[in-house]
């Protein structure tokens, strides 16, 4: 089982417009909304690729019992502590003249030192029986950056690897909890170590503990840097749609390869593929099954310098 | 008392942001939230304007609880219909570089017929002891365009005056039952009597059965075409800020001439006061009352054709 940990889950609410236009009034076409936030993301990503996960999260309030009735919908296995505080929402604007996405972000409660003790308790207890422990997404207000670190450590501790998919401090710090896998895009982790080369960020977060690192290049796919080698994975096209998700659906990838033991030429492959599948699909959290075949055989997979190609099991190339 | 009827309230969210860039990811800086649609700001104003006021409104699910716990807390007299619907949000973004705002507007649950039935039985009811009821904002999906001309009428039978504001099919019909006053805006008045002249435009609402006609030219002011007479009303100066509430103040300063028989020259003063006066206050249903006591005595009025100005009672112009 792969746990997810979403210290900070939203309800995303998702307005189709017709074109967003600053300064102007808007009729909202269509409305939908779903319990999200980059863990339940992941969770629900890694259910699509047939693996056995669980939610771990922190809700609360109104907006946090929309959250919980949408999992119990949904039927994610979960494990959820209630706050004091009001759950956040994040609301995405998709244009119907390109698909283009806009998003908003509220910041989320205030966690209250209480409250993430009972949180760290129940990543304890669940993580232990977990393959892999997942921390995706932003701290909420009132927790310290170090928090993710002090989990990782703890599960370390336990002989439970994990991957952090987080920004900003509670990167920086949560890698001294020493990671199996970090998943920083290039302006997370360019902005973190100062150097717009993302192979030199990444060998500069291995050196502060990361165990192996997976920078997000956006439509120019992934860079891996690990104690096995170094590699690139890129997308055999690109793909319009939303990349809201894209993010959250190469975490699941490298969360499951991580569990499986999995090459890293065909996890970065796999990655890869869920990454633009998620694209592909309509909403954060989905993935489009024949794109994602499709692309897990077309991805185009090399080491750093070039020298060596991977291909896909079923690809001609 | 004054009644003012909602059928489409919202929960109105405003979001503070650096900046609206689309297609981007944007933090929000500040979420604030509470009861709206035009009616229940309508109301908010003539409280602040020292009018007794009463809010008749349907609201359902979750968004029309926080709806209700929102008048509960700002103790607006109400009488609610529960509806099984969810009620709408809006969400409102407001630029902290420029203070401008873009609306989004969801479009509001379906009301079923017994639901309107039941809505129309208590418009009937508080309205038989109002001295003026307002007709504020959309009708939503599922009722016809015109319910809102029924009402009217119904109103007007017992001897009670309206005041109607709203757009489209529901305008259209609406002025058809003979409101005392209706108040479009130029854009939604040119849409509905294809002339772009708001004279003309205000004159074939009249012959279709509104009695009296006041237009919103923005920060122009506001034209009048009436049985007493035609006039134009313009604020001293413009006043930057959110101008989402101030088609709401006007009617409010409207529905207030009319119950206390104020002259038109005086009450078109009172409603570019109160319109600016929107303007300047933060939210929507709010005004400042420094600056409505200062424009009550500067702002300009006179004949359409120019040949009389009236001036305010404090004013030495």
């Amino acid at each position: 089982m792969i746990v997810t940990v979403t210290a900070n889950p939203a309800l995303d609410v998702t307005y189709g417009l017709d074109r967003l236009v600053p300064n102007h009034a808007h009729r909202v076409r269509s409305v939908r909304q779903r319990a999200g936030g980059k863990g339940v993301n992941v969770a629900r990503v890694l259910r699509r690729l047939g693996h056995e996960t669980r939610v771990v999260a922190a809700v609360g309030g109104t907006t946090g019992a929309l959250v919980r009735g949408d999992l119990e919908a949904a039927e994610l296995p979960r494990d959820l502590v209630e706050i004091a505080g009001e759950s956040r929402r994040t609301v995405t604007l998709v244009s119907g003249e390109d698909g283009q996405a806009t998003l908003l972000n509220e910041p989320g409660p205030t966690v209250r030192s209480q409250e993430w003790a009972e949180l760290s308790e129940l990543v304890r207890r669940v993580g232990a029986s977990a393959s892999v422990v997942v921390f995706a997404g932003s701290l909420p207000p009132g927790v310290a950056g170090s928090e993710y670190a002090q989990l990782v450590a703890m599960l370390a501790e336990q002989g439970v690897p994990t991957v952090l998919d987080t920004s900003g401090d509670a990167l920086r710090a949560g890698v001294t909890g020493g990671p199996d896998i970090v998943k920083p895009n290039a302006e997370e982790l360019a902005e973190l170590t100062s150097t717009a080369d993302p192979v030199e960020g990444a060998t500069a977060l291995r050196e502060l503990g990361a165990r192996d690192v997976v920078v997000s290049l956006g439509s120019d796919g992934l860079l891996a840097v690990t104690g096995a080698g170094s590699w690139r994975a890129s997308p055999s096209r690109t793909v319009p749609g939303n990349p809201t998700g894209a993010g959250d659906a190469v975490v699941a990838a490298l969360a499951a390869g991580l569990r499986n033991g999995t090459r890293w030429p065909d996890r970065l492959r796999e990655a890869v593929a869920a990454s633009t599948s998620a694209v592909a699909a309509p909403v954060a959290g989905d993935i489009d099954e024949s794109h994602y075949r499709g692309e897990l055989r077309a991805a185009r997979v090399s080491t750093v310098d070039g020298q060596e190609e991977f291909h896909g099991a079923g690809s001609h190339g």
